[in-house]
């Protein structure tokens, strides 16, 4: 919080609500470690452990998170500042903000940092956590994270972090760089390169990314691609080793998805409307590239182009980035995953059912872990169905309902309707607000983290 | 063919179409027959030879279906007349017929005769091919079949079918007796009751079931409540034995989700409309018991009562009655598994991911056959996915896409929009209908039977 003041003195905006929050939340933090520190030392910490202080880490960060925005009264409402936060801290990025130009700038970078913090929390937790704990067969591509040996995990995972935080940070600010050379203020320049390395999508304009230039519209289409593949991956690029990033099969396929769909959908905008055809394949580019990659910055009103692409655009939203970036959602490696068993299935079959493992990057799967794949998706597209039919109760029509929930869970920010590109999440009743806050945590949080904790099993005394 | 003969005859129509059709069919079926009879006699049935002759079996079917249509003129184009036929033999349902009524009678007693003879089909694969090959879990309720042991299965195939069948024959007749008993005439009667206990709903009324009185609507309400109940269940009710039946965990989940969704769609109607509540109850017990045993017969426009219902017609679209009735669709019972795998999901990552077997009527689940259901699950969303992609290229909006592909390929009926319970299929591209004819097939067929035909593996020597 206080990394926003420099901005708030040096827009002539009151430091005041930044300051303030930033010493409750010191003096609040200070006195929980003093009171819980003895006992955090003592225990080692068991999966149970895990889940929570991940899955309360989350929450409270959101409720602290409010502060800036009620002090600041830029969001007078609770509810409406904890839908903010928490779109922030989940990389989600839909936003209650009619008017986002009138927020002060403090605030606005407070907004970007939430996301690029949340973004941190998430490489730290893919690295760390989700695969010791194996959710929806997170183990897969462990093996695949620089420095990482199943033996040695624990000593390890501190440097893995450290350096996938390193190319994080230098991804930042490389792109502000790059803005900044097309044009953009400072302080444009840092909230968009924040926002984008988070696969966030908080804009410092009304606009989005609309009113941009073609330069500055492929820097950051540039950015939100890189910012969707595996850290560990770019990590092996930046040393030089291209033969492990075209090897890598969830890596072939990201791109083979992004350049198959942004083809047909450049193909539908130039056959619709009048763009020309750089025009169409930029927006097409951007496009996909920001829903797939759970970004979820603008570029254009993909709604408006045909009501092909509007299903597409629907669909788009259950593919998610890679694993082992900071994207949302299903994840592709899961696609993978969930493609190739389907195919053998057939196999399978034909061969009196034996188990013919799914192979990933030239490595047999264990049956069990493919089976946490498909068990995640299922629960995905459970989750997905439940939250659809609670949130049309609270009185939302079928396109809006269908993707505001689709947005929220997949961490990405705009949907279709009436939360569509040109729209925004005010409007909605309070009620829809928490379920969807609640959604964009369970997304983000792959699912499981959060479920768990609604079970009899991890309450029980083992 | 023949049998709809009496019905020309005695309302004075052209008996000729069918005449020529049954003696064309009877011709083409000997010729084939004599041909192929020694090499038949000769060779074991494999898996793959089960495979093909189920697919070809269907589709030869729907082809050769389609003559009465075409020479009695009812339906002058091919790809409409293979559109209904499909329809007919998937117990499906969706009709291109604009004026049902003017369709000469013994046509009609074709066009009906076709669902029960699918329905029949069905009955057969059910208890003899599909568990035999294991498609998607459906060894799973094979020793539920009464006569079924796993070491006779042979033998007792045939017993087991012909005991289902005659419970199909006396529940068709029953059902006609009572609409006889409503006011109906003897062919509106049969024809429905052939329609009702193959779950395929077409009907010899326009309106379908809407200007029918409230005791048909709940003859057929209860009969096609009957028709998505697994039959060996039936059987053991017709025998007494009820402990079974309230022992069996798809039957009571089935009596649930109808029960709870009946319960709030007649709150949604009493509480959105004007009807009275015996009114609401009615029409959203009739609806919800149709589209969930995917007969689709329309008692009331379900679209046009709230927004909310909406949602929930689709989503009931996935539902799909119960495995060894004559209903479509994803089936209660991979429901259940998925559900409680789900469930279990979180107790195995907090016990080191153990794999703890999904339970089904007191006894174990192999992780396998759990396997398979899930794998099942997600190639029906995948197909439902890819497919609506391929529709809505041809030009049709988001509802009437996404859903005439769910109606499809769930082999309901009626879907929402353009192809709602107030439409017909009449007016859609000639590729999109073929597209859907195709799906209705897969869907029908498990989806394995007719994709597994398009793999590599099929099509290797072993």
């Amino acid at each position: 919080m206080f990394l926003g003041i420099p901005f708030s003195v040096y827009y002539n905006e009151s430091y005041i609500p930044l300051l303030s929050s930033g010493l409750i939340a010191i003096s609040v933090g200070l006195f929980i470690w003093q009171f819980f520190r003895r006992k955090l030392i003592v225990k080692e910490m068991s999966n149970k452990d895990g889940y929570l202080t991940v899955a309360l880490g989350w929450i409270v960060m959101a409720i602290v998170g409010t502060m800036p925005y009620l002090f600041s009264e830029a969001i007078p409402n609770f509810t409406d500042a904890f839908f903010e936060t928490m779109s922030g801290f989940t990389t989600t990025g839909a936003s209650i903000l009619n008017d986002i130009e009138a927020v002060p700038h403090g605030i606005l970078f407070w907004r970007s940092l939430t996301q690029w913090i949340g973004g941190m929390g998430i490489i730290v937790l893919t690295v760390a956590l989700l695969p010791m704990i194996g959710v929806g067969g997170m183990q897969m591509f462990i093996a695949e994270a620089p420095g990482i040996t199943p033996d040695k995990l624990k000593p390890r995972i501190k440097d893995t972090a450290i350096r996938l935080w390193l190319i994080y940070v230098s991804l930042t600010l490389t792109e502000t760089v790059f803005l900044m050379f097309g044009g953009m203020s400072f302080f444009d320049a840092i909230n968009h390169g924040l926002t984008t390395m988070a696969t966030g999508g908080f804009s410092t304009k009304n606009a989005s990314i609309q009113n941009e230039s073609a330069y500055i519209q492929y820097v950051i289409l540039g950015f939100m691609f890189l910012a969707g593949v595996n850290f560990s991956l770019t990590y092996f690029g930046l040393k030089g080793r291209f033969k492990k990033i075209f090897k890598n099969e969830e890596f072939l396929a990201y791109l083979s998805i992004i350049g198959m769909f942004t083809l047909i959908t450049c193909g539908v905008i130039y056959y619709h409307t009048d763009l020309k055809l750089e025009e169409s394949f930029r927006d097409a580019a951007f496009q996909v590239v920001s829903i797939i990659t759970t970004t979820g910055f603008v570029s254009a009103d993909y709604t408006a182009w045909a009501p092909l692409l509007t299903i597409f655009f629907f669909f788009f939203m259950f593919i998610g980035g890679s694993a082992g970036s900071t994207a949302g959602g299903v994840k592709i490696v899961r696609h993978v995953v969930l493609m190739k068993n389907s195919a053998l299935e057939m196999k399978r079959l034909l061969h009196g059912n034996a188990i013919i493992p799914v192979r990933l990057n030239s490595k047999a799967i264990s049956p069990k872990v493919t089976y946490h794949v498909l068990a995640f998706i299922m629960i995905y597209i459970s989750v997905f169905v439940i939250s659809s039919v609670l949130v049309a109760m609270t009185g939302l029509d079928v396109d809006t309902t269908l993707s505001a929930v689709a947005t929220s869970l997949g961490n990405i920010g705009p949907g279709l309707g009436g939360v569509g590109p040109l729209n925004n999440f005010y409007w909605l009743p309070d009620l829809t607000k928490w379920i969807l806050s609640f959604l964009m945590l369970l997304g983000r949080l792959e699912l499981f983290t959060i479920l768990i904790l609604f079970t009899p099993y991890f309450w029980r005394k083992m």
